[in-house]
């Protein structure tokens, strides 16, 4: 027996490679198609419109391809309410639930369509009858009898239309990633968006490695703070230790980043800071008393520049602002990254991919790290404006911070 | 004014992302399109056609366009036959040359299409009225007073499609390029491709680096070539004097491969293995004497396998067989590369980039190396049925003659 | 005024280099030395003995100086007393604490060399005067009160000597790091040194990332783990998740290890895997009921072989199981750390980093990574016993499987 | 029966680690010693002295013992005349031919020292009765009949010190390679050692791949040979036509460098410049011509910088200047190795190891490099005095020239 649902794709579904996919999906899994209506978009300005039935042999395969061509933004053409489960405990989902993409999202509840909240990948969606509204959870947040939309039926997804032409801040990476750039022009395009951002009232949010206080840019971070074009850090326990010594010693890991000299003491700086910093009662405290006077930390304490310090096994200290508890520190990462309008990740893989977990696909990214196997995986996780650059943060932050303030 | 052409597309040109392409660089590009005539094909074994009517406000930018258009499939719907302006001297080409894409190609001549001869990308298509024939040449090879085709009329790009679903030999790859998969099941996969190709009379051309001896793997890249899977091998004049001196001294840079004890003289062995074989008369004059017993190059000699060495500004030496002009080398490559059917690139980017600049799009390519910057940089030029595999010759190669001995 | 103190090197100082790096320090940091005595060790087995006269300029520079003799294995001639001050606070640490290295120490309390337990790099030393007794303390667990080690005086380093030659299990990596070298044949030294460690009664340690998984070479693990040759798993979240979804659902990340096909709706069951896990009460329970029926975790449960699992930013779910503080999971670490003889480090940069950080220098140590960086950056940390591999997990542990079982 | 030779150790030979070194080889190779004076260095000015009596069973491995302390600077004590043999013919070494190191090296030849000319690795030493004189020679060099060296009497070796302390130009990376570094404090350095080493009259060679071209540095590489601080350029025919390329259309391999936009028929730019550059008579004539008005080429050829461009098998072309033959092309960059005071090395392998195999240790050696292993490959090759850089050459060479011009 054949089972049969009708699709629709609208917008700039050709030239994004939205309909290929589509087509694609459906027989790589086994189903045929038949474009009812197709409607093509015939200039730039024009978007398309295609209502393509679906056809496979058993409901099981029909529900696998119509789960891809959600996915993709196919959108049931008939549409019904979102099928609602209760989660039969805490932390469980019951079966079938559907899993988010990190695209705009609606869900369809007594006849009208809600937009889903706090858009994130791989999550549930949890819809509260009260108001009504829905959002995302993520599995450590559903709690037994929770509303969970499962299945396919009664939700739209929206992907953003790849950007076009050289157009756009962020239109000049679409080639991939790649160290065979012009860096300084790069740069450059960056520096514009971010100045952009700030201006247009959008909120920055910087993601920072130790590597940014080694390789001596922890000065231009600390006056981009300074300046103003940026409005959140999240970094790890030793980012601000690595700071924070710097600030109080003039060195990081025992090395004088200025001279280069290296006190031969210099690594028991590292476990001084931290003694010191809860010694004083914390960061803020340290800043007040004057024990810190200069720094990406102290920045962020005298402008008010809110951070998330999250913590790791292979910390030192850990200093009393680091959250340990792993869950903790994803639920306020995951608030400062639902906050941001752009997001610069620097030289951080932990870091980074526990950010851009949380993003949904409409926010700015940009992920600078001398690794390419870092930002290629960034970038995959990541959304279609996201830019990656295989540069030297060492050499990126100061370039950026000239260029911008 | 508006000047117009009109092109069509044919094959699975949505699914493979054709269609979407081509849309997207008329706009790109600042043209803009009409469909005159759209006919989908509705399920896996149709394919689908498209006509396109391209305009653009000089006859430059329509220039531009349609040769993009061209580079992916997309052919003039009015044929006429490819323009021909004769080499102006010896590697000069003519104003406004065809350069290749490395996709199966036609140029239309006197009314009737010629397949070109020898694709390869970044060429030039020289006509040759007596037959009458077509053939790519590079830069090097076009002499003055050759018939080149200029210009985008009159021209035929065939691209291959992508694979579909999880079929076909190479079908398991399409993910891109990633340390993080199950090697041993790659390795099976790449196997039964290379059993293929044999059984199937195809022609099988290893490129190997240094780094198959260093690693361990010269014996068991020996015993592949004894048990006739390998056709033809291209290397450097590295690699080969480490296979030698494995077989000369038992050592590869002075490290014993089985016992891994590190002689201090062992450095002495590279030089000596040069001026022993150079003393013998060269590598087959070494294998008839009794000097080489055992190694790659040894069951090349034994077993008539032809090997290209070319040289680079690197090697000691050289050997006498190493061909130490870069063109006289290239060229050499490039009749081993026309000629093979499938190629396993095995940890050598120069090498690797050498063959695959001479290769067609149709060929299959297998490329592994530990680093994924050269899987990617080579598969980024490559064709369509090209798989990278980020792992270790050393295991990667003893496992594949296992699997296929 | 001149600051003069004695110091006394013993051993074999001139091949392992310690006497030339101690004469070097004093230079570079600015002191003058007077060799007082010299006894040199005239072959293999003879010791060598160095009287040392250090003069400085301050008590201060002195006291840098002979801080790092100390770190080298330089002790004072004319032993005293360690000093003892009290941690002022809670995780604070008295001014002028001494630092601990990774190699095994003693201090003098009251006449007589205590061993320091559990050593471990850049903690403290508290000693309890009862029994009496003098442990490692990172700054975490230092109480207000604590009697710590300040100073240099008092103390006793003792680094193992650089192996030499090409015997013992582990000499034959000394060169370094390097993807250049027979992968198969240093497999073998692995098996070897990983059945003498079992037969001899040592405990294994085996840290392993999702790359395990991924690269297909769970089986394996498992299988080295049924047969007896890991005594401890350390991992994070994600690698267990991974195990688990491959022993439910035959995948991992959603795509099926052996035919690597990629349902289309896999990536759902790494959540539902966690999910379902929660609701059975947790990996044991999972196992019991038979939910999980083969795998990692699967023999762990089965052959009680104790796990850490520690959580992160990154982390789904997380499991029960998963330690999701920090400090707590570090604390965990540690006590797997301490009690291993040989540690096997498997594609995991933060775990390897995380237990390497708890490892005194004479704890033999393999770490395979396919990133160089990986493994030089491990290896710098590392004990002069370790080995690094740059090569594929995905063909190292089915090879290191087939030799050891 | 005991074989017995004595050697001498002078210089910085403890903190340098030489004599550990010695001390090591002679335990490893079997063989013993006795230390028949030794006369201590008592502060930095001061050099030891240590007389060595070295034992062994047979004479072959006292000849393998010597040979590699040799190596390391221990010189024989009772010094005879170096042996002559002749090459047996064209490249063929004489049994035992002696093996060079790339430190400064003396033969002694009738009783008197002679300076080997153009020291560098891994060459035989042939001498020149006439004069006398001894030169290295490479494999290829060698002709039937030379005097070549043998043996390890007669040959006196004297590796460069290790630098000492935070002093010197290039005293601040000592501990190897790290991309996490001081980026603006490094370049500050090795700005200051280029000013130095121009000011000084040295010869300043840069070996350049094409990725500085493509990353945007152009154009200040371009300015620093305009300043003067460029004495030579060794590259090869990839960066020269992507320099005259963007001479001549304002691209590299198609894309604009500053407004980062990508002429759609780009790539064709690249083979047309080579054509261009051909019809015009080669690189001086289309300068001459009005061809090319900027850039690096432009540059050189303006202010008679000379340089090398080498051929390799992935070229397109190459251009009428191309050193295509690879024992051409090395013996031509091999002059320009021996000339240089410093080499700057900026994102090429290739180039670079070519180059680095011919410098002598006392070369001053900057190597920069996106890529760690790249930058670790040639130092471990490299002088005493080399330093890495891990960073962005298109950062790195603006910043360079902006300190520097």
């Amino acid at each position: 027996m054949t089972h049969t649902r009708t699709v629709e794709l609208e917008g700039h579904i050709i030239d994004s490679g939205t309909m290929g996919r589509c087509f694609g999906l459906v027989m790589d899994l086994g189903g045929e198609f038949e474009v009812e209506e197709f409607d093509i978009g015939r200039h730039e300005d024009e978007e398309s419109y295609c209502r393509l039935q679906v056809r496979a042999d058993t409901e099981a395969q029909l529900g696998s391809i119509l789960h891809e061509l959600h996915q993709n933004g196919a959108n049931l053409s008939d549409p019904v309410d979102a099928t609602l489960d209760p989660a039969p405990a805490d932390r469980v989902v019951p079966t079938g639930f559907y899993s988010t993409t990190n695209h705009p999202t609606q869900i369809r509840y007594e006849g009208a369509w809600l937009d889903v909240e706090d858009v994130e990948m791989d999550c549930a969606i949890v819809v509260d009858p009260d108001g009504p509204r829905a959002h995302t959870a993520v599995l450590n947040a559903v709690r037994g009898g929770d509303f969970v939309v499962t299945g396919e039926a009664g939700i739209r997804v929206d992907p953003p239309d790849r950007p076009r032409g050289p157009s756009g801040p962020f239109g000049f990476m679409q080639g991939g990633v790649s160290s065979e750039r012009p860096s300084e022009s790069l740069i450059e395009r960056v520096a514009e968006t971010l100045v952009e951002t700030a201006e247009a009232g959008g909120r920055v949010l910087v993601v920072a490695g130790p590597a940014v206080i080694h390789s001596g840019a922890g000065d231009d971070l600390a006056r981009l703070v300074r300046e103003g074009y940026v409005d959140a850090i999240s970094a790890g326990n030793g980012f601000a230790v690595h700071d924070l010594e710097r600030a109080i010693y003039g060195t990081s890991l025992g090395m004088n980043i200025e001279t280069l000299e290296h006190p031969r003491k210099g690594h028991k700086h590292h476990i001084y800071t931290i003694s010191e910093v809860i010694r004083a009662g914390g960061i803020e405290a340290a800043v007040a008393d004057g024990l810190v006077e200069e720094g990406v930390m102290y920045e962020c304490v005298r402008h008010d520049v809110p951070y998330v310090l999250a913590g790791s096994i292979r910390d030192d200290g850990p200093l009393p602002e680091t959250i340990t508890d792993a869950v903790e520190a994803q639920n306020a990462i995951r608030e400062q990254a639902h906050a941001a309008d752009m997001v610069v990740m620097l030289s951080t893989l932990l870091h980074s991919v526990a950010v851009g977990n949380c993003l949904p696909s409409t926010t700015k990214v940009v992920c600078v790290d001398i690794n390419p196997a870092t930002v290629t995986q960034l970038l995959d996780r990541g959304s279609s404006q996201a830019v990656g650059m295989v540069t030297d943060v060492g050499t990126f932050v100061p370039t950026l911070a000239e260029k911008v303030c």
